[in-house]
């Protein structure tokens, strides 16, 4: 079993350290909304999902802080301060956003109402709990709709991690495919390794030995060649951001794997729950792509793999636009060659909403 | 400068060890047509030509250790024995073959000729530093023809490296743009890290900033999301093996490269002498493509960036079909939009030959 990637306790919270996976179980403790800011922004944590997780805790922390320090005064700017450490952290997937968002505004409303702190805290700890828990049912209905698509012994390709190390359930692409592989439906995995953080490597290779799924590690570069020579059924990717038109925000390479898909006639599935969309951006040319450090690329642990000198350029996601995806995957059902009409209608029907 | 690739004096061949660059220059010492084919093997030394180049004179180490421990009997056996321990080093790249077999070819009639194995040796020599000065000349010559492709201040991206450490010249791809750069036809260049073995990364930056050419390093996976977002003018690439058809062997990830370019409508051109068609061999499904060790996907020097036991797939080629290849520039022309019938009346012309 993969340990648990987020262990809270008043005050607390232990966040397995993913940058020393497979190789190290370490945990990093954070004790506040900052110290939370800081493992999502230098990667103790990924994983869209995962880290609006684990942003919810962070903001619980921030509650926690008040009350161990026993801070009286000007709680509302102090809350307002922490949910922006915790937004500024990373830019990209929108879950960060809407979690945090979804307890600040509740207890912003709490407070206002005059709520003591204490009654906040317990409201927003249910709250932040109610908000993984949905995390955790929402990976099991995608992976039961995601199934639906494959046919028996499928083979495919899937790319970063998007598994029990990227959400507090059991994933969204490789969700499906281990739920795939339970019911008949893949019989080989081929996860890209995802440079330059290799979370393909490091993380989804683990998490598919842990579970005895066949597997074969590639190089991002390699994915072609091997739809050229091998069968493959399918591409399963998860999601950072999904526009309303179905532009996807996703790892960096992503995009590259869909126009190779589609030259090889390979269905390119998009895992994601509903929180992915953000209905505010209606492209996506107008996601905001995060560009990290160029070390990332040129060091891996302590070795250099590049002259200490060398330039580099490391957008950590790029935008597969929604004609390379043959259908978006979400716990509420399936969008088909989505498009922005598509998606409206999808989203009223399911969130009963008038306009969008 | 880059620092001597190939370095001969009788019985001792000293191959600049590009394992280590550009941390370390070490110099591997072979004696004998085994070191040398150990060698190429192991990567000490690499790039099509530069590996013919190095072939070549590993035959010419077969003579002089014949000749210093005073072996008499089996010459023709010996001779014979030594081009099979090198053309066995690497399958792919087809220069390795035809340097060997040319230099077997003429030993074995100077010894049927009854010449001695002294007047052997001179002639085998001569014909060794013919080989590496064609290839000298010939990279001239490439860099001559490819820089009329571009135009000014022209954006390049190219694969792996096809520099001075992979020729004994300037280069072939590499050459183009070092070229270009002086002529003001290239304003930056885009290397792409080429994994597993990260030439690009280690080498092609190293060789970019020896040249004070302005660059910036991408991951392999980036190629895609950069084109997407500048304006990019061509691709360039070298090449291991061209089928007669114009389907050509290169680095694992030059056919994903080649879609992708494609996709964003921009020119991919394959930078090669004339010794890298194989007329043997009609179309690129022929082309045998080395498989090599899953250990040099998951461990970076000694590093192991996946867990030990991670399967993992290395085919070190692939084949880009002739119909994403926009032109095939050799040391004698052009031939754009490359098919079987180009290319043989372009070799017919070229070589004076009556039938290919």
């Amino acid at each position: 079993m993969i340990p648990k990637r987020i262990i809270y306790s008043k005050g607390k919270l232990r966040i397995l350290d993913q940058r020393y996976l497979p190789f190290k179980i370490n945990y990093f403790l954070a004790r506040n909304s900052k110290d939370t800011a800081k493992a999502i922004k230098e990667m103790v944590v990924r994983g869209a999902p995962l880290i609006g997780d684990t942003a919810a805790l962070g903001y619980l922390l921030g509650i926690d802080e008040i009350i161990l320090k026993g801070i009286k005064t000007n709680i509302k700017e102090i809350l307002k301060k922490n949910l922006q450490i915790l937004t500024n952290s990373r830019p990209t997937a929108v879950s960060l956003f809407k979690t945090t968002q979804r307890l600040h505004q509740k207890a912003i409303k709490l407070l206002e109402d005059g709520a003591d702190i204490n009654e906040i805290r317990k409201e927003i700890e249910k709250e932040a709990f109610k908000i993984i828990d949905e995390d955790i049912q929402s990976t099991l209905k995608i992976a039961e709709n995601g199934v639906k698509l494959l046919s028996k012994d499928s083979k495919v390709i899937t790319y970063c991690n998007t598994g029990s190390l990227a959400t507090s359930g059991i994933g969204t692409a490789l969700g499906i495919i281990l739920e795939g592989y339970k019911k008949g439906k893949i019989s080989h995995v081929y996860p890209c390794e995802t440079r330059p953080y290799l979370q393909g490597a490091r993380l989804t290779t683990w998490e598919l030995m842990k579970n005895k799924i066949p597997y074969t590690l590639i190089c991002d570069n390699t994915a072609g060649w091997l739809m050229k020579n091998t069968k493959i059924d399918a591409v399963i990717i998860g999601a950072d951001r999904i526009a309303l038109n179905g532009d996807t925000a996703n790892k960096i390479g992503s995009y590259t794997l869909a126009i190779v898909a589609k030259k090889h006639n390979i269905p390119f599935y998009v895992a994601a729950p509903l929180e992915t969309f953000d209905l505010s951006i209606s492209k996506g040319e107008d996601i905001k792509i995060e560009e990290r450090s160029s070390l990332e690329i040129i060091k891996i642990k302590e070795t250099y793999i590049a002259h200490p000198k060398t330039n580099a350029y490391h957008p950590a996601f790029d935008i597969t636009p929604h004609n390379l995806i043959s259908a978006i995957i979400t716990e509420k059902g399936i969008i088909k060659n989505p498009n922005q009409e598509k998606i409206k209608n999808f989203l009223k029907k399911i969130l009963n909403l008038k306009n969008i």
